[in-house]
C-alpha cells in the first residue's frame, strides 16, 4: 500500500468555464471551427484551470533521472554513463531540454531519483532512496518503499514548481535502459506482449530489439505479471524504474493541485498510463502533445485515449517533444483570448 | 506571356551548407536522428539560407485580399463584404493572424490586390489592377495584363519586406470565393476533376458544395481547361483569382532572392502549385507547414511533393496555419544551433 495522497481525488474539470470557452469560440471573427484541434485545447485549458482566459505561459520542465539494472542484459544502444553524463549536460545547458527551456522561458530543474550517481551532481537535485534500480530479469527491480519515495520525489518536485503558480507542466526523463522498464511496464499494465510494444529505444539494431523483447517477456513471466489485473504498484516494482514512479507520482500530485501535464513521449506516457491505474482522477489533466517514433507510444496514447498533437519522428525524450509542442497550446489560449468577436469588429456573419 | 523576372532562375540550394548542417547533427547530444523532422528542417534551411547557422527569428507576414466574381454562383458561406470587413479586422489586430502576428513578433502587411473595396482601407497597402475578379463562370476571370499586374504586387510585397533582413516569408490570403477560384485552378493544372478537390471552403453545407463542383466543372469545360497541358498563365487567366496570382508572383520574386516561403493552406499551396509550373526553379524554397482540412490541400500537397509539418484540422487560411507551424523551424533552428556536441559535453556515444 502506497501514501494516502496517491489515491486522494484530483479537483474535476470546471463544465462552467469550458462552456463558456466553447461560447466565445463561436463569437469570434472566423468561420466555425476553422481553427480546428487549437480550438478544442483553448477549451480544454479553460475548463481544467477553471478560469476564462486559459494560458500556457508559465511552463516549468522538470527531468527525472534513474538509471536501470536491467541494462546489464544488453538492452541499449549507449552505454550506462550517459545517464550521468546527460545530468551534467542538462545543468550546463547543451542538451536538447536546456536549449528548448530557454527558447521557451522555462525553468528546468533537473531531479536524480535515482542514477547511480554516488555524490550529488552540480545544478541537480538530488532525491533517491537508492542509486539505479535492481535488474528486474533476475529479481524486482524496486521495494515497495522505494516505489513509494520515488512517488514522493515526484509529488516534491511538483510542489516546489508550484511555488512559481505555473500554468501547467512539463515532465521529461532521463536513463539509459528505460523505454526496456517501460516497455515492460506497460506490457504488464495492457496485458500485451513485449514484441507489441517494445522499440529501438536509443537505437538499438534488430538483434538488440529482440534481445530487448525477450528480456522483457521472460521476466513478465517470472513477476507473474502475464495474466493481466495486476494492480500499477506491483508492476512498478517488479519492472519499474525510480525516474517513470517519480514521474508517476509527480503527475497524479500536478492533478490534486489542477496542474495540467502536458505529455512527452514514451516513457512519460507509460508513467501517465501508471498514474492514471493507480488514480483515475488524474486523467483529465493529461494535455496531448507528440506521437514519438518510439514503437510502443502509439499502444499507450490510445489506452490513455489522448490524440497527440504532431507527429514528427521524434524519439529523444527529455521532456522534448512536449517542449516543441508547447508553442501550438501558447498560441491557441492567444487566439482564444485576444481574437475579435463579430460583434467587436463589425464582421458580418455566414448566410 | 508575362513579364521576363517571372521565369528568371532562382538561386540553387547550396550543398556545401546542407552537408555541413547533415554533419553537425550527427555530433549533437542527442541519439542519431532522434530529433526527426526537426533535424531535416534546420538542415534544409541551413541550405536554401547558404549559412552554418540557420534561422527562422525574423518573418514578415504579407496577406493579399482579392474579391471573386464567382461569389455571384452562390459558392461562399459568407457574403462577399466580408473580405473588406476582414481586411480591417487585421489591420485593427482583431484577427487570428494579427493575434499570431503580434505572438511571433512578425510584422504584418495587409496587401488589397484585388478587393471590391472603392478607397484605400486605412492601414491597408492597395495595389489592383481593378477591383475584383470577373465571374469565371460566365468569361475569364482575368486578362492577361491583370495577372501580370497582380504577379508584380507580389514581387512588390516581397521587395518591401526585404528591407528587413527576413529569414523567411509567410505568405496568407483574404477573399470570399477563393477555395472555388483555387480549386478551379488546381484542378486545371491537375488535370482532375472538381469532385476531387473542391471542398466546404468556410464552411458550405453538401449542397453548397455540390453547386461549387458544378460551377467549376462547367467552368474548366468552358474555357478549354480539362484537356491538360494548358500553361499557369491561361489557367490564372480564366480561373485565377488577384490575390491567388499575387501569392504566386510572391513567391517567386522570394525565392529569387533566396528568401524560403512557410507554406500555408489550400489556397497558397495552389498559387505555389501555379509558381512552379511558371517557375520551377522557386520549389526548393517552399518550406512545408500544416495539412488543412480543406479537401483539396492533401492533392496539392502531394503535387508538390512536400509532406506537411502539423496537421490540426485549421482551414481558416490568413497565412495561419503557417505562422501556428513556424515555432517548429525556430526550435529546430535553436536545437541545431545552440546543442553542445558529444566532445563539447564530454558525453560518451553509442556502443
Amino acid at each position: 500500500m502506497l501514501a494516502k495522497w496517491v489515491y486522494q481525488p484530483c479537483p474535476g474539470v470546471s463544465a462552467i468555464h469550458r462552456d463558456a470557452a466553447l461560447a466565445r469560440q463561436a463569437q469570434l471573427t472566423k468561420p466555425a471551427g476553422s481553427l480546428g484541434r487549437l480550438e478544442q485545447l483553448a477549451i480544454e485549458l479553460a475548463g481544467l484551470q477553471e478560469t476564462e482566459r486559459p494560458r500556457a505561459m508559465r511552463v516549468p520542465i522538470i527531468i527525472f533521472a534513474g538509471d536501470h539494472g536491467v541494462v546489464a542484459q544488453g538492452v541499449s544502444a549507449y552505454p550506462q554513463e550517459v545517464t550521468i553524463a546527460m545530468m551534467s549536460n542538462f545543468a550546463s545547458g547543451g542538451a536538447a531540454i536546456s536549449v528548448l527551456a530557454r527558447e521557451l522561458g522555462s525553468r528546468l530543474e533537473v531531479v536524480d531519483a535515482g542514477t547511480l550517481a554516488q555524490s550529488p551532481v552540480p545544478g541537480i537535485v538530488t532525491d533517491k532512496p537508492r542509486s539505479g534500480s535492481r535488474d528486474f530479469s533476475t529479481e524486482a527491480a524496486l521495494e515497495t518503499v522505494e516505489v513509494a519515495f520515488a512517488l514522493e520525489c515526484g509529488k516534491r518536485a511538483v510542489l516546489r514548481a508550484a511555488g512559481e503558480a505555473p500554468d501547467l507542466l512539463i515532465l521529461g526523463e532521463m536513463g539509459i535502459g528505460n523505454t526496456t522498464s517501460s516497455a515492460a511496464v506497460a506490457a504488464a499494465l495492457l496485458g500485451i506482449s513485449a514484441e507489441a510494444i517494445a522499440g529501438s529505444g536509443t537505437g538499438v539494431d534488430a538483434a538488440g530489439r529482440a534481445r530487448k523483447v525477450s528480456v522483457i517477456d521472460q521476466a513478465l513471466a517470472r513477476h507473474g505479471l502475464t495474466r493481466g489485473g495486476v494492480s500499477a504498484e506491483d508492476v512498478l516494482c517488479a519492472v519499474g524504474g525510480l525516474e517513470i514512479a517519480a514521474i508517476c507520482g509527480a503527475i497524479i500530485a500536478a492533478a490534486q493541485l489542477r496542474l495540467p501535464v502536458l505529455l512527452d513521449g514514451f516513457i512519460v506516457s507509460v508513467a501517465a498510463l501508471a498514474a492514471v491505474r493507480l488514480n483515475p482522477s488524474c486523467r483529465p489533466f493529461l494535455l496531448a502533445s507528440h506521437q514519438s517514433a518510439e514503437r510502443g507510444h502509439r499502444l499507450v496514447l490510445r489506452a490513455l485515449d489522448i490524440p497527440p498533437l504532431i507527429d514528427l519522428d521524434l524519439r529523444l525524450g527529455e521532456g522534448s517533444g512536449a517542449a516543441v509542442a508547447l508553442p501550438l497550446l501558447r498560441l491557441a489560449c492567444a487566439l482564444h483570448n485576444e481574437m475579435a468577436t463579430f460583434a467587436q469588429a463589425n464582421v458580418p456573419r455566414a448566410n
